[in-house]
């Protein structure tokens, strides 16, 4: 069985799959029976295209990065817009690989809601939905059929929304406490080691963990949505992350951060959930974890989940230092599941 | 769909697996369909019994635990050994929770091969026959199209096994890292808090986690054990637990602890596995970890596993300070995924 796949979004995240994808192709068909053909991609700058005899993958990622239009590889149809690709595209899976919008979610979740209603699964690594229209996606697409993955939301290919669902069944998640957001990690664990907080900050950049514009991370925003997500998934919570009480970093200073280690410490940006008689209480803040803990350890881009539940006490997923193909990995993880379900 | 249940072994695990099923029962059968009958217990020192009407799980747990044996439980048919048990039960799943025997993993292997022989699926918590005789259990249980899981071998219900092969497809271990034994752990934890070897020890008895006769953890054998059942598993390595380069804690001296400490480090036993040009190289030894990092901030019972991957780089779990229950627990997970999978 041959999978169309259509992207809506073509970013690092997608062309690192691209790429991981093309080098471990032979594998993936001999272990999985996965076998695939691209035969749509939507671009904000590099435009739209269709293809029904298929698209190289490679080819476009590397054409997207000469700063070429997509519409010059042959035998390609062109359209104006993400939609018009959706609604004319002839594939089995779409992925939703677009930047967050933090402010509602959308476009994504309009292409994810059309992308189901033409039957097709979906694969996002796109928070947005996922923190504002979550139930709602998953009604329609089990309604459907279909299958709808999202473990590049949070912590990249890390499980946790596999985690839960499918290795701990029967338990029921009480709360969680996690370092979700790279950016501000690596700006807190640099002024720990005597840099200020620009100059941590031009690091993240030059790294490619911050985008220029770095106020949705260091705000809290971006790990506001995360702890969203996890609270809908994980906890039935139906948040939005409006409800989240949310402290970025931009007032933690050097000397609370050497306070904070003479007292055997380290402050990190924590997204908490918590099941309360309201719900689920969300806050992310900076706060003094003790330096001899998985929160505490957590150093640079490493990134940390510690879910509480009632059967299993408290486990831990730590996923250290991250770069792009960890999420490249996590489209890679949900289309193989795909797969599997066939 | 009811599921009959028979156990080899009745022990401590087995006891709270009995209690835990009990009180989730309702709530079981609602999420999963999970509907169960226990048709047989055999014990060591308790009897050995089936029974075609069934078994109340919890007035055998209470039985045993008075000392009473299982045979005046009414209506039950009274066999001599376990080997008979399972020949002659009406059941569809055995649970060989029998006690670790390090030498040979026997007779849990014989029992798991014979109860496969008469087409019953089988969980157990004991590491033994995946240490020894994995590679043969495994193909003759996908031969009769029938389930074998063992997650609660290593780091009780903590996502280990199922963790890679469910959360991370397509994901080759490259190898791993881990605090895998307890007593062992809260012997060096207590010894860095002040306390004697020997106090430790006790403390560790106290609490349930060493047995009387605790040589087996203290020597490494233990988590030299657990290392293959990881090899095995993950890493393809049909090993044995005479192949792992192996040293205990016995020679840990306060001062090594103290000494460690004034560097900003822990004494840790940690078990390594790594491939290399003659297959896996496996190691079990006490050796000084960065406090600030997953090893060395596993204290008390906490086991840490760190997986290294190709796609996904380093992932940890941590289960914190595991008790009986989170064992259990590894029985009740086997025992839906076996449902779901029917």
């Amino acid at each position: 069985m041959e999978l169309k796949l259509a992207f809506i979004g073509f970013g690092s995240v997608a062309r690192a799959f691209a790429r991981m994808f093309a080098e471990r192709q032979s594998n993936l068909e001999l272990e999985y029976g996965l076998r695939c053909r691209t035969t749509a991609i939507a671009t904000a700058n590099h435009g739209c295209i269709t293809s029904t005899i298929g698209i190289d993958l490679v080819e476009a990622a590397s054409s997207v990065e000469r700063g070429a239009n997509l519409s010059l590889i042959p035998n390609t149809v062109v359209l104006s817009d993400p939609i018009s690709v959706i609604n004319n595209c002839d594939a089995d899976i779409l992925f939703e690989v677009t930047p967050l919008n933090a402010i509602d979610g959308e476009p994504a979740t309009t292409h994810i809601r059309t992308a189901l209603a033409r039957g097709l699964h979906v694969v996002t690594a796109n928070k947005g939905p996922i923190a504002f229209a979550y139930s709602d996606l998953k009604a329609v697409a089990a309604e459907a059929d279909l299958s709808f993955h999202f473990e590049g939301t949070v912590m990249d290919g890390a499980p946790v929304f596999n985690l839960v669902q499918t290795c701990l069944p029967g338990v029921r998640v009480l709360g969680f406490s996690g370092i979700l957001n790279s950016t501000t990690n690596l700006i807190l664990s640099g002024m720990e080691s005597g840099h200020s907080f620009e100059e941590s900050l031009a690091e993240a950049r030059r790294r490619g963990i911050a985008e220029a514009n770095a106020d949705h991370d260091i705000d809290g925003w971006d790990a506001a949505v995360k702890a969203v997500a996890l609270a809908n998934v994980l906890m039935d919570a139906d948040a939005r992350p409006i409800d989240v009480v949310r402290q970025g970093i931009r007032n933690v200073t050097v000397e609370d951060l050497d306070g904070a280690t003479r007292s055997g410490k380290a402050i990190r940006l924590v997204a908490r959930g918590k099941r309360s008689s309201g719900g689920v209480t969300l806050t992310v803040t900076p706060e003094p974890v003790p330096l001899n803990s998985p929160l505490g350890c957590a150093r640079g881009t490493t990134n940390v989940l510690i879910i509480e539940t009632d059967l299993m006490g408290e486990i831990a997923v730590v996923e250290d230092e991250p770069g792009i193909d960890q999420t490249a990995y996590a489209l890679l993880s949900d289309l193989i599941r795909i797969r599997q379900h066939l």
